[in-house]
């Protein structure tokens, strides 16, 4: 029997960097949420995801709720506060799913709305074979490491960007987010690679998280022309 | 007084990335060859470029005799004929040059048509004090680097992606040019960089290159945009 499937999506942005208004994972995108779009391919009947659990930072329930019940009142999730870094928030969102027993979970930015579905399938699958895997695209740009003279070239082909989602067999995710938190931690996958080695799945260069005003732009354009 | 400048635009691409079918320098963004918006921005006047070296495929040149003749027949450049790889290429630009004796080369990416003036005046500024000087960016995503047992984490604030433009003193990268090439070389910087440190300069999120069907998107946003 397959192993039940889950998804915890962190939103905790705070729009600063967009110079919006609004946190960025609240923007329009072709007039809905980024975090809508978001949440939509989790949902996707065809990756049988049983609990889709949503982060958020507390003050920003209310604003959600409307723009939920506005959009996408179908739309089945569970909200949970988040904490001050994307870890505590990480750790939120797997407090709430405390009563399973078994399972693989994805964790995924919220500010990504564009995953394709077969990335997404594609690293749950690898995650239930190996434990832990995650998105990840080549560089196209040749990369350089600072030293303290100057730069050095690095071999891109050994270099991957990492995405998300990054997709845990829960038990070891469980273990990882006991240990205490390190300011080396960038993602999940950094969390739990001194416990488990992380498989890379083939990422999208589509798969972009919304930073900037120009991130927003650039998947306008993606959902018009694809 | 200062030293004079001059830029080499490599584009050698023919389109095979972008499933279009022409090269992806000559693709229409805003209603102008993707390769005219590049070399416009090196003829600004207040770069002082004084020498503009087109390198292109000699097959190439018929095409872009009608498209310079069609939309900027007013724009000054000299036009060489490429080799079979970047690295030749560049020498080809570089020979284009042989009688000047002294100055600051820019080589630059022919199909990164949105570099912001700024960028390409620092890096000039930065080349003429130091030598050698590219622009580059801190990555947006955390990085992994491969091994044979899986991946480990990179410190992503120690790491930039290279963009282009990459300058030089003119006498530095022909001395690196005349080296035998080696399979190692994925930009200027790494040619010259066993002669010279690499000065890194401040690049652009916005400045793109243009190899895949959503970068021309991207690059259409962002022109309408800003």
């Amino acid at each position: 029997m397959p192993l039940p499937r889950f998804a915890i999506i962190v939103a905790g942005g705070t729009g600063t960097r967009m110079g919006a208004g609004r946190p960025k994972q609240f923007l329009k995108l072709q007039n809905e949420p980024v975090l809508l779009h978001t949440l939509r391919r989790f949902a996707a009947p065809a990756l049988g995801v049983q609990r889709l659990v949503l982060v958020l930072p507390a003050d920003q329930f209310d604003v959600w709720q409307e723009l939920h019940a506005q959009y996408a009142p179908e739309l089945q999730h569970e909200v949970v506060a988040g904490g001050a870094t994307r870890w505590a928030s990480v750790r939120q969102g797997l407090l709430q799913l405390g009563e399973q027993t078994e399972g693989v979970v994805a964790v995924h930015d919220g500010v990504r709305p564009l995953t394709p579905l077969s990335v997404i399938e594609n690293t749950y699958a690898a995650a239930e074979q190996h434990g832990a895997a995650i998105a990840a695209v080549p560089p196209k740009d040749s990369v350089r490491g600072l030293s303290a003279t100057g730069s050095y070239a690095l071999d891109r082909s050994r270099l991957r960007l990492v995405q998300t989602p990054q997709c845990f067999e829960l038990g070891l995710l469980r273990r990882a987010y006991q240990m205490p938190e390190l300011p080396t931690f960038t993602d999940d996958a950094s969390v739990v690679e001194d416990l488990h080695p992380i498989q890379l799945v083939q990422g999208d260069y589509c798969n972009i998280k919304i930073t900037t005003p120009d991130d927003l732009l650039l998947a306008e354009a993606l959902l018009r022309h694809t």
